[in-house]
């Protein structure tokens, strides 16, 4: 179960204006539920995306990238999304990139559009091929169940391991209009988005113009979904989608000087960073949630490699499963990461209020039963100060369980 | 149980003119075992070290550095090595390193030399003061039982995790003489090598000059030590010490050219090859050893890269514990470690005789079946071929099982 994570409810997830989603059973996987997502965008609404650094990338992450560059070349806009679950279409080579665009192809017919205007993502089993044939089929009937209130029901079609949909809203006023920004993810393995995420999508009807959205795309995921890890292995699917419909009472925004940007921005980054610890909280076999802040750093990049080193020694994830204050873990995953001109005589760390080290060495007012306490909780916060500069980054993930074992000896079979 | 490893005997591990090995119970946990070793040197030997880059290196590592440089600068030579388990001394800021010297001290007091002809290694909890006390308390007895046939419980005073004693030997004629070499590692988690290893201690009676033997030690432990991997985790404290006592009856040995290196470099490197693939095969929880070996790359760093990707991808790990080929784990992991300009479709890999990936996608010949039967056996290798250079590199890990989150969640309490 995930941790401290309340799933979305239908009434929580706000419809947007110009946005309607319907979902079918096309039996992608040999299971019982609906697992193809068809998202359909009224014209007039344009898309940014990010994608997986892998270079191993999944056939719709390569159709995605040249659709939507096709749609800034061309000043097209975005019309649809198609999500499967169940198969990646990864490390199907040729043979993957025909089904994807057959994919768009048979979306667009449905919608009289251009292909390019069809993004697409899969999700699921790397290296078995696409049952394209059940894909298409299933298409239609999904178009003719979409409705604005499909968010629930889309969040649901696209899941996994998941053992929760995930969704977030946010309404805000903007110079008298109502903005809302609604977002689904999905997401509990294989998670360590470099600069994109697992799937996800969100969409508002502001009027934010395609350039604009392209920019957001990139700094929403770099505070949200790059900032999540469960077990450092990044997707070959990773995508994260954002489209505007344009449909709230305002003029075009067009650019950062805009001042009505800052409020959409909030909430769209509210909305980005809810689905990215929903992922986290419902990592494979999670017990515990663990925000990691290392700040004081040269730079940036410095303190995020420090943070996703802890996040990702074996050792530390362990430990947090056993609310066991082995702590001397942290610091080995510091010292391996840290650049070698960094001095660990200027090193400290907390967990939460508690300090374990100071200056390189065990704090003096450290005890095991602080350790223990703050160990034993559901949420950690973990603190480091390299005392050396003014950069941060903070990272957010969770613990190593038998359960994450279980899970990943299992899926599949 | 180790993957197919036997543990060395008594008999099996020869005897090396120059050294004797003796151990006593410290009480460095609170154990009943010996937890101390100590190694004696005669005069004229001399030693070479590799040791961890991670920054918080523990309190030996940083003296045996400072004392191997001594030795050089200074033309003295090595006259002990004092090991103990239980406590890493990392972590402890200065009253680590005043411990470790105090520890050198005194063992120069016992063996009338100069603080700086001794080494010290710790391994254990990080983070927890030394129990200098007990441990200087145990050297005299320790020295009292040393003898040149105590290698075997040597071996088994070092081990933590480790659940079986690791060592192993070779004797080879060179110039009509015989020149043994013979080591002792130990280490199970926490085990990712960076330019050094865990603790591993070998010697050999070959009068190697103390320049070529501190080359001699980082080209082994590149070809050896630095290819295990468990969880990825460089410790704090990776050490290894090799020693040449010169007693064999040769000439020294000065330069690469000397032709009589080339066997005893032979011999070196079968000891150190045994020594890393016995902790692999002792990694905590393993029910498989996987040797991965990543061929026609453009430089090695490229190939050791991707053979650490894949290694250390807790998604391939759990694949290998559960028998299953999800072999698109694998292809997220090569992607994922890839340079940006590296061709997929170039890219294909076996499972030992059974092609998976034919350049970029699922091999036209390969079947469910024949990776089900690789995937259960006890060894497996794994071949990566990139397509696109010369260059190429092995790694060896094992993978993960419920038994390593037990271990990990368990030690120390």
């Amino acid at each position: 179960m995930p941790v401290n994570y309340t799933p979305p409810t239908a009434d929580s997830l706000l419809p947007v204006p110009g946005i309607s989603l319907g979902t079918a059973a096309a039996r992608i996987k040999a299971w019982d539920r609906d697992d193809v997502l068809f998202v359909v965008a009224e014209p007039g609404t344009v898309a940014g995306g990010v994608f997986t650094q892998n270079r191993f990338c999944a056939a719709p992450v390569t159709v995605c990238r040249s659709h939507l560059a096709a749609q800034r070349e061309r000043d097209i806009g975005f019309r649809a999304l198609v999500v499967n679950a169940g198969n990646a279409n990864a490390g199907t080579g040729d043979a993957g990139l025909i089904a994807t665009r057959a994919t768009c192809v048979k979306a667009a017919q449905l919608l009289d559009c251009a292909p390019e205007e069809i993004l697409s993502c899969s999700t699921g089993v790397i290296m078995e091929p696409l049952p394209l044939d059940r894909l298409v089929e299933g298409l239609p009937r999904a178009q003719g169940v979409a409705r604005p209130d499909g968010w629930l029901a889309a969040a649901r079609a696209i899941m996994t391991t998941d053992t929760m949909p995930k969704g977030a809203s946010r309404r805000v006023r903007v110079d008298g209009a109502d903005v809302t920004v609604t977002g689904i993810a999905k997401g509990a393995g294989m998670i360590h988005p470099q600069m994109a995420t697992m799937l996800a999508f969100m969409a508002t009807d502001a009027p934010i113009a395609a350039p604009l959205l392209d920019r957001l795309a990139r700094e929403i995921a770099d505070i949200s979904f790059n900032g999540a890890t469960v077990d450092g292995d990044t997707s070959t699917n990773d995508s994260f989608v954002i489209a505007a419909t344009g449909k709230a009472a305002l003029a075009p925004i067009r650019d950062d000087a805009d001042a009505r940007l800052a409020s959409v921005r909030v909430a769209l980054e509210a909305v980005a960073v809810d689905l990215a610890q929903a992922i986290v909280r419902d990592g494979e076999g999670a017990t515990k949630f663990i925000a990691i802040r290392v700040e004081s750093g040269r730079d940036a990049a410095e303190c995020r490699r420090i943070a996703f080193a802890i996040a990702h020694s074996p050792l530390v994830k362990t430990a947090f499963f056993a609310s066991d204050p082995n702590l001397g873990r942290i610091v080995c995953a510091i010292g391996n990461a840290a650049e070698p001109d960094l001095d660990p005589a200027r090193v400290s760390f907390w967990l939460d209020d508690v300090q374990v080290v100071d200056r390189g060495g065990r704090a003096a007012t450290y005890t095991e039963e602080q350790g223990q306490r703050v160990m034993k909780q559901a949420e950690i916060g973990v603190r480091v100060d390299l005392g050396r500069g003014v950069a941060r980054a903070t990272v957010w993930t969770c613990d190593l369980s038998h359960e994450y074992v279980s899970i990943n000896a299992d899926y599949r079979s």
